[in-house]
């Protein structure tokens, strides 16, 4: 690795074994030097979870023959902890880019996705990272609309670098008869899911429940994810760790305390 | 339940039977109807994971035996869904708390924080919300400083309401020598774990990892949530969802995309 070229490390959610992984990988491999370090299982709705009460397991695989590649048992928030500190400990990744996830992470979805916390994950280390979702859930998606978008904004983003404390949040719309109209920078759509509990019995009479539930869209802007998408946009949303709401701040003060 | 006293869901994400839910139960008899959905077993670090891929359990319990009270095999964010959705589906609850977690949730913590995300799935449901935190880790922690800043911070949410979008993140120094000195509005303070990972093998010559780390606050600012506790206050950081960074929007409309 003495030429020029970056080192990419890539990770998902959907697990080592998904297509849209085999898809970024190939991607980025018209780019850069690649290093897997993923789920040995799928990760979907891990959120920024950790594994801190059990231990991590890691283990070099050949599903990407020609490549360093490792599954690993935990999280996509520790897929980026371990290929960091631990895989990449002698050189950090120039960028660390994660999916392409099966199911879109627009709105509200950012905080559940295990795909955009391996992404923040990374931005909390300083590295530049994106994650990219596709708006098809099926486990045999068609991603030959998002190549050029894949490769266009990975490229800006090793060119530019990106501003302090941020990670890019981008989603695709699922393949349609036109092609894709463009990419739209957008901020998260005030958007989430209306929770339905699916209760059942199991085969010894005691009750569970499926988590369900409907997305409902209550923002009528026309510069959000969900917007951008629906129009068959690619969208961008920058997105930080920083949670801090400082506009509540000074109401704050005046509260009886 | 005819009386005017507001109706509290209490959950936390070390698990039912810990300490710090046990005290945040009986502060909140002091205020309201109190109703418990907690996790049956420890979540810490579990960040906004959600349970889709899995059926969840959720069942009666008598450790609390004069309160509802139900046991959930889920995250703490599934015991915010389960409570509102099933639990409480014909009255919402007026204000969800999560805690008293027993280990401190400021700077970066808050994206891994169980207790935290508790409180902002509640926001994103439109109820208000406060995850409480103790710098203790130890499972017998002393409670008894905090008692007033508990009863004092619910008050004021529960009369002024909270700003949409928003859930607070209280932090509690560990009991010292003196009174704690008062209450602090915060930011987030900017700092975070440096990873170290300790590599062992298992009775079969297996390797694996325990992920451990070290506390770094590279954040000189006097406004953030780590000052404050270090100066023996109560901080308080008012947290919002929406991760859009507005700020690197208008850059990025620049870019070659």
């Amino acid at each position: 690795m003495s030429d020029h070229k970056p080192l990419i490390l890539v990770t998902n959610d959907d697990g080592i074994t998904a297509r849209g992984i085999a898809f970024l990988v190939e991607c980025m491999q018209e780019i850069g030097h690649v290093v897997v370090v993923a789920p040995n299982s799928p990760q979907s709705g891990m959120g920024h979870a950790i594994t801190i009460s059990t231990p991590l397991r890691l283990y070099p695989t050949t599903i990407f023959p020609e490549l360093p590649a490792y599954e690993c048992s935990g999280t996509p928030a520790d897929c980026v902890k371990l290929g960091k500190h631990h895989v990449l400990k002698d050189r950090a990744p120039d960028l660390v880019v994660s999916g392409v996830n099966h199911g879109s992470n627009t709105a509200i979805s950012v905080l559940y996705s295990g795909t955009m916390s391996a992404a923040i994950e990374a931005a909390i280390e300083g590295i530049p990272a994106i994650g990219f979702s596709l708006g098809d859930f099926s486990r045999e998606p068609d991603f030959s609309h998002i190549r050029a978008h894949v490769l266009s904004i990975t490229r800006n983003v090793l060119e530019r670098g990106m501003p302090k404390g941020v990670a890019l949040n981008v989603n695709f719309p699922i393949k349609a008869a036109e092609p894709l109209k463009g990419i739209k920078i957008c901020r998260q759509a005030n958007a989430k899911w209306q929770e339905i509990f699916d209760e059942r019995r199991d085969p010894h009479g005691r009750r569970y429940f499926w988590l369900d539930g409907e997305f409902v869209n209550n923002d009528a802007g026309t510069d959000t994810d969900e917007y951008a998408l629906a129009q068959n946009y690619t969208s961008i949303v920058p997105c930080q760790f920083d949670l801090t709401a400082y506009k509540v701040m000074d109401e704050m003060e005046r509260w009886n305390l």
